[in-house]
């Protein structure tokens, strides 16, 4: 009997009785590109493991994690839109950086039953940073867009030890909780408002952290051109590689950071935080090599 | 870099975000053998769909259910040890066979979110019979142990005529039970309870759908000798292949019925009852070629 030959690089699961399963919850899901990275993760450190899309919105959220968390062989689950900031109040035990970003991406499902919590969007891309070999202690960062992928970024480099961090965000009462949060959890390092029609001076690195550059005509966030020429341009954004934003940078010699860094190095952060042994494999190396 | 080979004839899946999931709740479920099974079934009808695993006990059952139907991409699943009896009262929608076995081992989930049961172990063992050229209309058949699959069995036969019924069950509560449910749903039907001290005359099949025989130790349920020459006699147990049961009928040249039939002949109602067409692939024949 002939099957039809699996396709190449999206994901071969040997599945039986003892395979763990992983996965994201989210809505819409169908765009989903971990499952087809998880799966060559999975095979290559030889963790009988899977990793699915739990497609469902907001009425799935509470009910879906009861059950998660009384389903044995479910060790975790990444969290996608819309659930990041409504599954935080939910969850057991949630982690300084997540509480301070007010938001969840990871959640690890304990022997116990207990749901624990943490946000790596913004590790992945303080991880992505220093392993391009720039240095976050002590820098002066510029983070313009301070919603959610903002928040966790900015509660990342404020873990990291960040010097000094300027946010810019056109939404008043998501900036004030912002920073708020920050100061709450992170009382030492010196946070400040600004607006991007000032840009500041003695910047390492300014990121966006808004959606403009998802479409060819978005206008930029920020001008590149009106920072130290030593500042390193970063980008969140994964699709374009490269944005207006970095086109414009690199055009006239800016250092920049691309924004697929962020997922790449958030690989290893959720091996780590499901106890899942990498085995000296390098998976950031492996992700990146999976289109 | 080099991924290690995946082992043939367990199931491999390609997952992507569009996939939709199917599984087995039970508890303990490590043993399941219908992840590999299914995933050759779905690779060789087309079906982007996935078998898992879905471990956990009866804490688990409520609040899977709750969430299982918010959950969207979950097309349904079959339900084992220990849910069968448990699930029947929280579904939305159960047949009327199922309902006359008292047990429920496949669950579809709705469009609308609500959640419908079926039970085909009885359905998958009547088929095997007419499969093998056994007609079950206007049959006498005696049905040894009227417990989960027993009970199940019978119901399949009263929906597909059987002319009399025997039955045979040492636990007189269960019993009663089972005829009550029987007398209920399928009011045409002779039943009668009967001891095994006394086989009866004129049987054309004799069925164990007790455990006995799971071990090779194990006295017979009945004695196939006591019976008509041409009656036959089928077996629930699927492995060992050849019970004790089995084996002594052949030796004296009495027709058998093999338990794996009951199983492979499911795979077809699976499929129907998930609306996933089968485009004319022969999935019986395919089950069985799977080890």
């Amino acid at each position: 009997m002939d099957l039809p030959e699996p396709p190449l690089f999206t994901g071969l699961f040997a599945v039986n009785g003892a395979t763990r399963l992983y996965g994201t919850i989210g809505d819409p899901i169908r765009q989903l590109r971990l499952t087809g990275v998880m799966s060559q993760i999975f095979a290559a450190v030889g963790a009988n493991a899977v990793w699915l899309p739990f497609e469902g919105g907001p009425a799935l959220l509470p009910v879906m994690l009861e059950a998660l968390g009384k389903m044995r062989n479910l060790g975790g689950f990444t969290v996608t839109i819309p659930h990041k900031s409504a599954i935080l109040p939910l969850l057991d035990h949630v982690t300084r950086r997540a509480q301070a970003a007010g938001s969840v991406n990871l959640v690890k499902c304990e022997a116990d039953g207990t749901l624990s919590g943490d946000m790596v969007d913004g590790a992945g891309f303080v991880a992505g940073l220093e392993a391009q070999g720039h240095r976050v202690r002590g820098a002066s960062v510029w983070l313009v867009g301070f919603g959610g992928v903002g928040g966790a970024i900015a509660a990342a480099l404020c873990e990291a030890g960040v010097g000094r961090l300027l946010v810019t965000e056109l939404n008043a009462t998501r900036a004030d909780a912002g920073l708020d949060r920050l100061s709450r959890f992170y009382p030492d390092v010196p946070v400040a408002s600004i607006s991007a029609d000032h840009p500041p001076k003695g910047i390492h690195y300014a990121i966006n952290a808004t959606p403009l550059g998802l479409r060819p005509d978005d206008p930029l966030s920020f001008d590149p051109m009106t920072l130290d020429p030593d500042a390193v341009i970063a980008e969140v954004i994964m699709s374009p590689v490269e944005t207006p934003l970095l086109q414009r940078a690199r055009m006239h010699g800016r250092r920049v950071h691309h924004g697929h860094h962020t997922l790449d190095y958030q690989i290893p952060l959720y091996l780590d935080w499901f106890g899942i042994d990498s085995k000296g494999v390098d998976v950031v190396r492996l992700a990146r090599s999976i289109p």
